[in-house]
């Protein structure tokens, strides 16, 4: 224990039942240090950051500070990146690479050389936006501060590396409809991979059962016209795939930053224009399908045409309203603090089949009236 | 061009037209080593890597490693974390972390403070393997040899950040069912965007088509026993979600190096065994639905308890197909060295929805023969 650096230290210690804490904390030299950090939500900046830092005042001399370093060298060495410099009351002013103490003369000022901190973080952010402000900045080390500005700590790219890994394997997980999973693959005991993915499936199953009511409600049309029938998974599939992937890439441009709440309506109003001519060119594609096939098989019958018209305005009215649903079930879910991920492309299909099959005989029910209906 | 790390200034020599590289590598003084990091493709290890490596003998003392440090002061110094030690055929032999320099004393020899490279890579290999590396090893920088051992250059974190992230892209937006954006969301302008979304849904909608087709051939089947459509959407779309649940766990866990080609065969077996239980249990949730709402409407007519059992049926053989499909999709991309993450959930569901069709039908001739059909 007394070899971790404090923030592992105090990960452990939280892991300990409740009795054994204090023990083992009496025991820590660094005590007030680890304790201070057990403070902090475990996926929080406070949570994954060390106390361990080496710090100098902006008046030192480099060689003060690479005395600093090596009074502080109870820590592996080949975590440290930068030292910090702070006034009086340790409010943090400046980092130094470590790389530039060596190259700069022995008597310059700390102040001389430091750079202004471009990123800090406070505690009480959350580790992904640590995770995403380290990785557009391209720092190996980002300094902790609390709302005074006073340095509370550093946390390294190695604390952060795992987390990203994580959060990816959790949305992408989300993404195909399933719950991350605690071990690799082949290591996951069978029952309980079972479970993790029953529930989302018989989740899915539940909603899907809708479409088998909705079916029934047209269950009059399909016997007048079997042939409206043969289209049903096309045109649904056609929705739930626009639909996913609209939604995937909301969330992929929220989680990059790139879209945020406030951007909804920008986003809707285009992927309305972007689903429209996407059902348009899925809907000529249809139309050319039908007519086309019709003519060296026959099969369609007489209304052919009428038809094809039908399969052409469903496929327009499902994969805009297919687009639209995708793009703001991120919006929906984020803004009622669910994940945004979880609006996978099973999720988003699921809830666009039944809307398309009531698109679908709506269209169909004005098309054929008179004819086929 | 001067001030450029030599990796950063080959990227931009690549980019211009092959008539104006001669001009500009006359300008540069480090026209050698700009020209053989122009050699290496740009998503491998030699094209990420900078040939400004601070190298020192093993039989240096740590005063005189510290002097090579000074000497080398062309480039930013907070991308330097490590000084490479080498023998008098420049291979490599270890690493000293910048700041155990300081901490030691200056007339120990580097052979003492140095460690053993845990990771180093060859410059033919794929960016996102280093990448993978640099995380698993949590190391800031990484040497770069050739198959001698002989030391070119070197990778820091920040090159492989924005791989990752890049890559992490893609591949959330090949879940999805698309190709990647080269810019973000909003900045992307709207043809190019409807054209990156059509190709894929167009793609999927030639492949769902056959399920037009397919339903075409049991047309006869849903003219006698319409209630045999209304499930259609149902069943079909529980092989797509486990399909899709199964393939998006097979990718993660070859991204994450957790499972490899050869372990395909013990990949599949347990699928096989999930997709059976998994099938059971959404096959009961499917067959209660049916009698149970029977019981309370009865809608299904007289035959409705062999309707439930073809729904429990076919979706036990559904959900076993889809998930087969989806786990073995992956390792039938990955071994023709296509990119496993594009077996998405829409690819998936496409390539299940036929066979969906086909199985659930053949189920209901055998169990519905003599009676509805």
């Amino acid at each position: 224990m007394e070899e971790l650096p404090t923030d592992d230290a105090a990960d452990l210690v939280a892991e300990l039942p409740a009795g054994d804490r204090e023990a083992v904390l009496e025991e820590i030299t660094d005590r007030a240090d680890v304790e201070r950090l057990l403070k902090y939500p475990e996926d929080s900046a406070g949570g994954l950051m060390t106390a361990n830092v080496v710090s100098v005042r902006e008046d030192a001399t480099v060689a003060e500070a690479m005395e600093a370093i090596r009074r502080q060298s109870e820590e592996d060495e080949s975590q440290l990146y930068q030292v910090y410099s702070v006034d009086g009351q340790g409010t943090l002013h400046g980092i130094v690479p470590i790389a530039r103490l060596i190259v700069s003369a022995p008597t310059k000022l700390v102040r001389d050389v430091m750079e202004q901190p471009i990123v800090q973080v406070q505690p009480q952010q959350d580790q992904e936006e640590v995770a995403r402000l380290m990785a557009r900045y391209n720092v190996a080390a980002v300094p902790v501060v609390d709302e005074a500005g006073k340095l509370l700590g550093r946390i390294t790219f190695d604390d952060v590396v795992d987390v990203v890994e994580a959060e990816t394997t959790e949305d992408i997980l989300k993404f195909g409809g399933m719950e991350a999973l605690d071990a690799p693959y082949l290591k996951v005991a069978f029952g309980r991979m079972v479970r993790k993915r029953a529930g989302w499936l018989a989740a899915l199953f539940l909603g899907e059962m809708l479409t088998a009511t909705a079916m029934a409600f047209f269950q009059e049309e399909i016997a007048k016209a079997v042939i409206l029938a043969l289209f049903v998974p096309l045109i649904i599939s056609s929705g739930g795939n626009s639909g996913s992937q609209a939604s995937t890439l909301v969330i992929r441009a929220m989680a990059l930053g790139e879209v945020n709440l406030r951007d909804w309506w920008r986003v809707i109003r285009r992927e309305v224009a972007t689903g429209l001519v996407l059902g348009m060119v899925l809907g000529a594609i249809g139309f050319l399908r039908i007519t086309l096939w019709h003519t060296i098989t026959g099969i369609y019958g007489e209304h052919y045409l009428l038809v094809a018209l039908t399969v052409f305005g469903s496929l327009i009215g499902v994969v805009t309203f297919g687009t639209i649903a995708g793009s703001l079930l991120p919006f929906v879910l984020r803004r009622l603090s669910f994940d945004p991920a979880s609006a996978s492309a099973p999720f988003v299909a699921t809830l666009v089949d039944v809307t398309g099959l009531v698109i679908y005989f709506t269209v169909a029910s004005v098309i054929l009236r008179g004819t086929l209906l």
